[in-house]
This record gives C-alpha cells, structure tokens and sequence, in this order.
C-alpha cells in the first residue's frame, strides 16, 4: 500500500464514440484504444459512449492485466455507454439516471434511448477512499437555439446532488466525462460551484496538447465543421474535475490532451480528444465555496428550468388541442357511421374508403397525442421537481450569507454581475 | 438548540390512499389527517400517496405552524406520491427513481405511472444532521405468483444503495414508508443488512397498537379481505427504520400505530394504519453489518434478480416474434395490394375491407410490439444492471469473511441458512 503523502494518480477520460456499424472505423479504434490503455497503464480510465456491451467485453479481456477491476454501468435502451477500467479496487458501484434526457421522438438526436446517467464507483487507493464519478450529458445541437438547455441544466443539477451528497465519505472525489458544455457554460458553473470540484485544466501549470484544452476539434476527420458553428478550431467540453477533503489535499501536477491522428495510424482515437490528469494526493485542505457566487448561479439554473417548464407545458397544451382535434374527427367518423342508419332505404352509397381513412387518422393522432401528452407530464414533473429544489436551496444559501456577513459584504447579494435585479432572487417563493 | 444527550423526537409515517376521486373519502380523510398531525406535532412527518399535488398544498397550508418546513417530490407521470412535512429545518432534498417500477400496460396496478421513488430531506435537529428517507416500493398484488418480485428486489437493491451511499455524513438516518413487504421478505432484509437500518416495532419494549405491528388490517372498511389471502388478520408493510453514526446512537423509545376508526369519526384515516415511533438520540455507537448474513441475502436477492432477467428476455422474445407476424401481414398486404396490378383486366373486384382492417391489424401489432420491445429492453438492462452491482458487491463481502476469519468462521460461508449449494454463490462470474 502506497502512502498517502506521495500518492501521484493518472486518470484517463475519452469518448470513444462507439455506435457498432455507424461510428467509422469503429472496431479498428477499439483496438487502437485498447492498445494505448495498456501500454499506458493508467489508474482510471473513464470512458463515455462505449454503446455497446462486446465493445466493452473486448476492452475488459485485453485490459484485464493493466486494469483488473472494471465496471460496465447499464441502463435505458441501449444503455449509459459508461464504463470504468481501474488498476485499483473498485468496492461500490452505484447509478444515478438523469430524470430528463431528451425527447424521444428525436431520435435523430438518439440521446433520450441512451438513458444517460452519471456511474459512481467507490475505490481504494492505499489508504485513501476514492470516489469516482463518470458521465455523459445531453449533446447540444445548436448553440444559438438550444432547446435542450433546461434539460442539461437539470442534468448538471442532478449531477451535482449526486456528487454532493454521495461524496461525503470520500477522501477524493474525481470526475471525468463529457459535459457537452463549454467550459462557463451555466450547468458546468452550477457544478463546480456547489461540489467545490475544480477543472484539471484551469488548475495546471503544466498542460500538453490542443490549444486552449480543446477536446473536439474542428480538424477532426470524424466531425463536419458545420456541427462546431462560430467555433471553427473547437470547443473544450470533455473534463476530468477533482477535489479533496477535509483529510487529503489534491492538485493536478499536469495534464495533456491528444492532438488528432494517432502516430502510426490514418485516424484519431474518436470525434473527441482524449485527456489525461495527473493528480498528487497530499494532506489537509478545505475548499470554500463562494455563497454569493453559488446563489447567482443558482438563480440563473432555475430562470432556466422555469423557461424550460414553461415551453414543457405549452407543449403539453399543444398536445391536448390535439387530441380535441382527434376527438371531433372521432365524432364525425360516428356521424358518418350513423348515415346509413339514420337514411333508411335511401340508395346513399356508403364512403367506406374516407371512413376507414379517417378511422386511420383518428387513432394516430390520439395515440400520439396520449403518448406525448404522458412525456411532457413526466418532463413538467421533473422540471418542477429540480426547480423545488433549486428554490430550496436558494433559501438554503441566503441565509448563509446572512450568517457570514464580514466573508461576504451584505450588498454583495444586491450587486449581481449578471446586472440582474435583486427581485429575480425570490427563494421563499 | 437542544442538548445531544437528551433529544428525542416522534416521526410519523402514513400511506394515506390520496387518489383523488377514486379513493373513499379523500378529502374528509385529508381533513382528518391535517386535524391531527396539526394537534400531535410530530417532529417528522413521512407521507405516502399523497397523489395530488393540490392535496399537499392544503396539508402544506394547514400545517404551516406545527410543520414549517415541507417537501413534496415530484416524478414520473403522477408523481412520486412522497411528501415529508418538519419542525425542523430541511436543507437539502434528493429524489432517486427506482429504475423498474412495474409495467405501463398494468394499467390496473398503475404502480409504473406512479413513478415510485426514495425522497431523501438532510435536517438540523439542533447539532446533528438527520438524512430522512421516506419511500414507497411497488405493491404485491399476489404473493403466490408475484411477477414484481424481481423489481420490488431491485427496488430495494437501489433503496439500499443509495441510504448508504448518501447517508455517510449524517449523524442519524431515518427511513419510513410503505416498503409493501412483510418483516422478512427477502427485500427487507437485504435492506436492513446492508444499511444496519433497525426496524423501530422489532427494537421497542413499549410498543401500542395493533396486534403484531399490522398495519393494513382485515378490518380495514376500505380494503377488501381477498388482497390479503391467508393473511386474514392483516400485515405489516408499513415501516419506520433508523440507525445512528459513530456520533450518535439511537434508540426507539416507543412506538405505535393507529387501530382503525379514529375516535369521533366513522372510519379510519387511510386503507393503511400509521405509525409513530419516539427515536431517542444518544452517543456514540457503532452497527456491525454481519457480513455471512448478508453474503446469504445477496445471493439470494441475486438469484431472484435472474430469475426476474430470463422472465423480461422471454418476454422481449415473444415481442420479438409478435413483430414478425405483424410483418408477415404486412407482406400479405403488399400481396394484396399487388393483385389489382397483376391481374391487369381482369374483372376481380379488390377485397377493399380485409385491405384496410389488416392494414389497421399490422399497424396495431407493429407499434405495440415495437414499444414492447423497448419496454423489456429497458427492463432486460435494469436487472442486468442490478446483478453485476450485486455480483461486484458479493465480491467486496466475500473478500471481507476472508479478512475476518475470527469474527466469522470460514465454514460460516459453506453452510447457508436455505441449504443452498455453495457453487450457487458465484461472485466472479
């Protein structure tokens, strides 16, 4: 067992973007990636979009010397897509499913059957306890119109609860994944934020690879430009964040993300770059969350919720005009099956085809409409759910603020930077 | 604040059958139920099917000066049902949906659209911090031939995860509800063993009310005698649990449970008896989890989880099936359909009504099945989920019999209690 006072860990976080039959050169990067992870030997590697289970399989047999102890998290339709390799012990797994995911009528999109989630495993390095989170969030589509947001803010809501309060027993805490959002986007500030985690590559003096830490970039042969918008060269959206605890300090002595193509190789290891931290486990070490930050923060996640929640229900309302409208097709179908009945003897030909057209129709459109009616009951639900906790948190947060007026002047509360009037900060409501 | 030494408190759980309109006495039963959590004033109040959010806004706005602090949880397309009412303040909330819950086309059981979850509130009560749970578990409709078993397992498979996973900071955990199992169903005990958690009617010298603890009675006016079989007189399903930390200990100092009609009314306040239980907060103490025990009830809940697998793969086989006879029909179709076009001429008149009814048939089967089959896709991946955590966990368990072969003898793990084969216990495949 290692000491404490000298434990240096790397950790490994990829994407590996591995849809059997639609990912290109699929199978040849698995072994590609299997190679490297063995050769490398990291402490943790955490891998996002392994979809399916063989692939998983393949890399636990060919890793199964590097990486004895490894964990598949499944869940959904076609599952999480996380997995965990780890030279160290893993004790505990647990899975947490995000309540909002998407849509499932969008399947061009795909994210609602991924079931997305965040995997923990609970791991020992020496005599440390190690909390290991990995996940992937809801992919944006488009920046300028993102109506996904209120469901990434929720998930980041949700991530960080998890973290919160599934990290109490832990000496350190490690998370690494795919966010999909950029590096001050709202749901990534709601999470470091509240968790206290910082961002291996803000925290470095010693980082190696792409420019500005981009994880997706525009050079990669596996992604159109067009999918990147204004941001031509890339975005940094994978991260690895970690902290300490009250008994072990943390800091990432270097950190390094790979460049494109693989040295001997045609193509990259994925759509997305692969990074590695290198983390020191030392002593005592108390990370301060900024309450006045946190509240702002917290605000801004609700407004968005609350603008989520309100297109959720016009949807929904939508949903049901529809079904009315399905309804008085219902009644004119009846009204047109009462026709030869009520002109006895008449010699009207009866309009069998419109009929059963109409019959057609009419099932479709209420089928769909229950169907989508029950969908955004449940998104309502969730929505309202985080937006409860959020406002309970609020009110949680203020009243530190309150407790600790010389850390935090009283008129830092008043003074938001985002100009925003003190009214919109209304936690007790 | 109150001393440590000599807090006690009173929680209070009910399953109160708030079904609006479709429950007996819904609104008179509210009444009922606010008089008197108004007048008793318990510290902790847990509530089960609270169905209607407008219910618990009335509850919410009657107890506003007994119970300042309140939660209800939001899920699924109904909701969670859960709310918990407080004197003391409540900090933090978390919602964890159980990954199965039933089947959405069991209308009639609607246990799926009730979305069943575990709400967990983080309280002061004075120096300490209480994480109180409060959970409802899917309903045994036949407990000869019960086909939820295997999800009411994986349900408290997932209870049980995540009390201890979130619970490491708390000096008291408390957990109440309708858990719908009988004191030694194998998912009580696998709850009980793997959290330490200890059932207040079991742990009580001083306990008043019904015979044996039941908690929903034969005499019950709104339940009707044949739900309960052979257990005439009644069971009991309705739970308080609690443990302490190295901090504090615990202890029930008493504890009883309502005895059907209440006193100045003509019925009782649900289908369901509640609970009381007076928790006495003390000093430090530790629970030892037996370890062989549990390394039983794991195996045990693991074979049940398989069971529960095979069952969901047949099923998503027969989906599979039912799907390629709706494409079978589908072909006729395209036969049909291609009959005017080859007999060119010909005077065959076209079989315009078996055309569009099979067309109806085919659409019917072709949708069903195909969201049948994401249904058992779902539930394949869920139990697949719960059985590798439970084979990884019986891995951790087994290591620690090893480590301890004093405290447990090494037979101990030979002999199981049902007489089971060792070779059954497989933890590494």
């Amino acid at each position: 067992m290692a000491n404490v006072d000298s434990v240096t860990i790397r950790v490994f976080s990829l994407n590996c973007w591995g849809i059997r039959y639609l990912s290109k050169h699929c199978r040849q990067r698995y072994v590609m990636i299997g190679d490297m992870l063995c050769k490398e030997e990291h402490d943790i590697v955490l891998l996002q979009e392994v979809w399916s289970e063989k692939d998983y399989l393949f890399l636990k047999k060919k890793l199964v010397c590097s990486h004895p102890h490894s964990h598949y998290f499944k869940s959904g339709v076609i599952g999480s897509g996380l997995a965990i390799f780890s030279k160290h012990r893993i004790h505990d797994t647990f899975l947490y499913r995000y309540s909002l995911n998407g849509y499932p009528y969008m399947a061009n999109h795909g994210d609602w059957f991924g079931g997305k989630a965040v995997g923990m495993a609970v791991l020992s390095i020496g005599s440390l306890t190690a909390n290991v989170y990995v996940t992937h969030l809801h992919a944006e589509y488009c920046r300028e119109k993102d109506s996904y947001l209120p469901h990434r803010v929720v998930q980041s809501w949700e991530l960080q609860q998890f973290v919160r309060h599934t990290s109490a027993g832990a000496d350190v805490v490690i998370l690494g994944g795919d966010l999909n959002m950029h590096p001050e986007d709202l749901g990534n500030r709601l999470l470091r934020s509240y968790t206290g985690l910082r961002d291996s590559y803000v925290e470095t003096s010693n980082f190696h690879g792409c420019e500005n830490g981009l994880t997706l970039l525009g050079d990669n042969p596996f992604i159109s430009k067009k999918e990147l918008g204004s941001f031509e060269k890339g975005i940094r959206i994978d991260y690895i964040l970690y902290k300490g605890s009250s008994k072990t300090d943390i800091c990432c002595e270097s950190m390094s993300t790979t460049k494109g193509s693989v040295p001997g190789h045609p193509f990259p290891y994925s759509d997305h770059e692969a990074l590695t931290a290198e983390l020191r486990l030392e002593n005592v070490f108390a990370n301060p969350i900024k309450v006045a930050e946190l509240v702002d923060i917290v605000t801004e996640a609700r407004t968005e919720v609350k603008v989520g929640l309100h297109c959720a229900e016009r949807m929904r309302y939508t949903a049901t005009r529809t079904a009315a409208m399905g309804l008085a097709l219902l009644f004119l179908e009846l009204v047109i099956a009462a026709v030869p009945w009520l002109a006895l003897g008449a010699e009207q030909p009866f309009p069998r085809t419109s009929f059963y057209l109409l019959a057609v129709l009419c099932f479709v459109i209420l089928l769909t409409t229950s169907l989508l009616y029950i969908f955004y009951t449940m998104e309502v639900k969730s929505l309202q759910g985080a937006e409860d906790q959020m406002r309970l948190a609020l009110g949680g947060l203020q009243e530190k603020l309150r407790g600790f007026p010389l850390a935090q002047p009283h008129n830092a509360q008043r003074k938001s930077p985002e100009g925003e009037e003190p009214s919109a900060f209304d936690p007790e409501e």
